[in-house]
């Protein structure tokens, strides 16, 4: 492998060692199958009152299933999501909406990941008739794919917006952890706004651990058969919810995303001033979206690993993990300031 | 949990400890995500050379997923499967074939779970008529859910009745491991006969992989995209990988398979001759089935995990794991006979 | 064409004088699309009456149509539908049931092609467990597929059972005339069990028009998006409105489901006593099932057009139309008693 | 009804005499079902000559249909449409692509509703990458959802884009008849470039029939089945065939086609000049789309019916039918101009 630190994408980073420990420590006696075990009981139980939620928790392997499972608690076959261009669950699911749902995505272009109740409202019409998609739910990233976050006063107003236009808000919170150390909030201040939401282990030190949390009550009781038929029901269910105790346990969440955010900041502020290199998003997140000059890119791309976000506009994104550390941030940083010519 | 071990299920056990070992040793630097990692370049080629496997191999989270990705790598929409009336994907997957493939289950009533060229031949009947959905794969368990094994010479037969016929075979293997042991024959002697078959991990040791075994190379340009669609990509594939290379390496998942048929031979044999209690089926891999009176039943229910197979016909299901002691099963079978009156 | 009248289906007929000249007469000036016509107004209004359909009417094309829109307002994703093993949805439909609504079939094995509460009763395991798809709807034909009716009572009966045990009961009803005909009862008598049932005009006189009724209020509310998004919306409604307004009026409906089942009891009458030639089924509509010599149904099939049914035991079918004649009865009766050699 | 003219949509109409004529004269005696009868043998046999399709000929009842049908033939589970944002497909389906094909529209915005190599071109990265939906078919309605032609030149270029990019081309042909006229082509000549097309009869003076055209042999095999699947396939299909063989004799589709376009042209010619109502595309179909002051829009609605388009830029759709005459054009004109204010 790459002997630089990859900054391609937080999923690139191992697992963090105590959610391997926690993995290793459930490997004891038997124990039921698909979530009747104390660690699942334990985990549920503790994710539940940190989001508040009364409708249950429901853990799958991967963020696009987590997506699947959490839209598919809220559709009927002829509604339609209305969501931002860039979002996950239009560009990177290869039509799971479309073929696992049978649902339209009603997408919106933003310049920021975000939408707002004016660009939602683009997609309301038709509201009634039979010949449209019905627009049911909104889906938002937080973090977004673009590494910014919503502000806890934007997800009320959009909650609120939501309410009032009988619509229902489900949030894609594969990166949620990072968007909750962002703001300083709690899991619950970001999911008051939501009917529905996942909750990201992966890309915050689990080995492979998504949960779905349901915050009504009257939305959960489809959700252990739509787990099971859409193939998420583990059988030794353990594994999972041993990677969310040990993310849970003293909010190593908060200090994993805590770690990543501060590395994204740092690079960010390292590349600060550097001529021809530009922020094209605010950094909000584990994420840094900038661009530069096309032939420096691909000079960067020699040794270090990172995408080409918008070949177009010459736009990277650079993502940190839990496990950056000062000295990769520099290290990179150093090599970017030597390419852009300094 | 219970004191005692578990003959509820093969997956109420935990994982071997080699399983766990090679997890953590995966859990190392940076890695590609989605499965360009070394471990997964591994045991793909390993399992390809296992198998004589042509097309390749993909790796899934459960048991379930894995039929539903290998059976649509298999048919066109108004195709569908034939497969016994006790087929896991029949009874067991909460309609995911209807709901996520699209396909209809043509199901045959067995007496011992295992499909015949003559069984098959009752549902082919309407090819060619576009009233009928159109007879297309052919689906058997190995081992199936009730514990019986095709033998080498019946998988041949089976093999070349599909072909002739113009149909494609897939093989459910969720304990695939029990049944190369039963028989004493290899990975690629079983597969010789099918299209696609899935290689389960999770009942024989795994913490929770299964593997989808593509034998013709041209049936497997789907998969990546099928498998990333149906919510079944691991983004670190590493410790999905990991897991069969701990259960490749010396064989382990053949030793482990062993062990578990071992214990359910032993079991059977023990309960020999007791009266009352006669086997139900033969016993060819970890599962024991037998009769006993339904009072019996309720007395060893209150002490020890085992399911009620059927309940009309006082029909119990005893399965071992590749954990279970010699001193487990010595334990329950003197149980069994005190209950049983002797 | 041939020169006998044919035997074969009841849609081989052409549609009655006064369904095409309603057609004629439809075909006026302009009216608005997709049913906001006053032919679509007044045929709604009648069938709503005739049913004591609080919910709603909606035409579509044909009898698969018809069902799948009744049963998708009946089903959610993981919900499964019980019908006989001889259900027009189980067996002809190419597998709409499963592709289109993604649904799974419970099947029972019956006699005659009814339904009971104990044959239901075999297909309600499992409720609860998210392994299973879950039993919500039972659906009946009526006049079943083996030409064979419910009584009232037992309609009653069906009802009854349903509504205790949380099952919801749709109505294949593409022969509903010729049930209503054969039970001397009203539509609204055959509909009270019913939450949706499909009303068939083309097997009775009509160009190709069906009708799905919706009893309940709160079933109706998804029916226009869904009948719209199942490609069974027309914009010219007038035309399948006009339909049904021809068979309504002075109840042409019943009269040509009383000629149809009239012809079927000569038949089963002329037939009655002659050697080798017996019924199979009771004649309870417009059909006869009979089982003769193979010799003599190769022999018949030369001259008359009539499916075999069952080639394993000599079973063949017999329909009569709207427009069979007795002279067309007494020609065939004459030419199988001629072949069974009287 | 209005006692004006519509020109709210050209399936405002009724149907033409001689279609309503030739349902009647195929209401003869007893015709084999789904297809097999001499009126679908020969208007397919007519029709297939008529575009040079080597594949096949398949008879639907909505436009709707047509396009699932057309499409379902074309694509995998994980391959995506490219469409235009206006397209009846994306806009007009209520989700019927999603949900019945289970697949992703790629949608592009346009100023006229016409696809160009270089619009395709910007929905074509990803190809290959498993993340992503993969780009298959193009499809593009002839005439445009905004009235418009694409002309035989810009065809052949998609058509040979499309090869070259390995993309199939779809053409959604609801109104093909009025494009072959204004073109002054045949029919032959605009389905050079596709693999599939629609050819709609509804809206150019049938009762309620549509043709899906395949070109190609290979891509036939699956359409019997589709189109049953699908609901589509009518049991007494005769009644479709006449429909098609009365628009296809002495090709009375093209003169129907012929009398929209003029009135379009008529209208279009009569508002020339009229200060505040600007063509906003041009008429280039049946089809006139204008801007014009919002209270005259408003004025105008009282007495005449027809679509506001885009409410937020005060464009109108006037749509004319086969049956329009030169009489209510002008009348309409007239009251266009009063309104205006001259």
């Amino acid at each position: 492998m790459d002997q630089h630190k990859s900054f391609g994408s937080d999923n690139h980073a191992g697992a963090h060692p105590a959610v391997v420990g926690a993995l290793a420590q459930a490997n004891t006696a038997d124990a039921p199958g698909y979530g009747a075990d104390p660690w699942t009981g334990r985990a549920v139980s503790t994710l539940r009152a940190a989001f508040g939620a009364r409708g249950g928790v429901y853990f799958v392997f991967t963020g696009t299933a987590a997506n699947i499972l959490g839209l598919s608690l809220l559709l009927r076959p002829y509604e339609g999501v209305i969501c931002a261009e860039s979002a996950h669950v239009n560009v990177d699911e290869c039509g799971a909406p479309e073929r696992i749902l049978g649902s339209k995505l009603l997408t919106v272009p933003t310049s920021d990941g975000k939408l707002t109740p004016g660009l939602i409202g683009t997609r309301l019409h038709g509201r009634g008739d039979e010949h449209r998609a019905q627009p049911r739910v909104v889906t938002i990233s937080q973090v977004t794919e673009l590494g910014t976050c919503y502000s806890l006063e934007e997800l009320k107003t959009l909650g609120e917006f939501c309410r009032a236009e009988g619509l229902r808000l489900y949030v894609d919170g594969a990166r949620l952890s990072n968007a909750a150390t962002h703001l300083g909030c709690s899991l619950a201040d970001l999911a008051a706004c939501a009917d529905v939401l996942s909750f990201g282990g992966t890309k915050n030190g689990a080995v492979g651990a998504e949960a779905v949390v349901v915050m009504a009550e009257e939305l959960a009781a489809d959700a252990p058969f739509l787990r099971k038929q859409q193939g998420q029901l583990a059988s030794k269910m353990r594994y999972l919810a041993a990677q969310f105790e040990a993310l849970l346990d003293g909010d190593l969440w908060r200090r994993n995303a805590a770690a990543a955010n501060a590395m994204a900041h740092r690079l960010a502020d390292g590349i600060s001033g550097v001529p021809g290199v530009e922020l094209w998003q605010p950094v909000e997140s584990n994420a840094v979206f900038a661009s530069l000059n096309p032939e420096h890119i691909e000079r960067l791309l020699r040794d270090w690993q990172f995408y080409v976000w918008d070949p177009a506009a010459n736009v990277v994104r650079w993502m940190t993990a839990f496990d950056t550390t000062e000295a990769d941030v520099d290290a990179f940083v150093a090599d970017i300031r030597r390419t852009a010519g300094e």
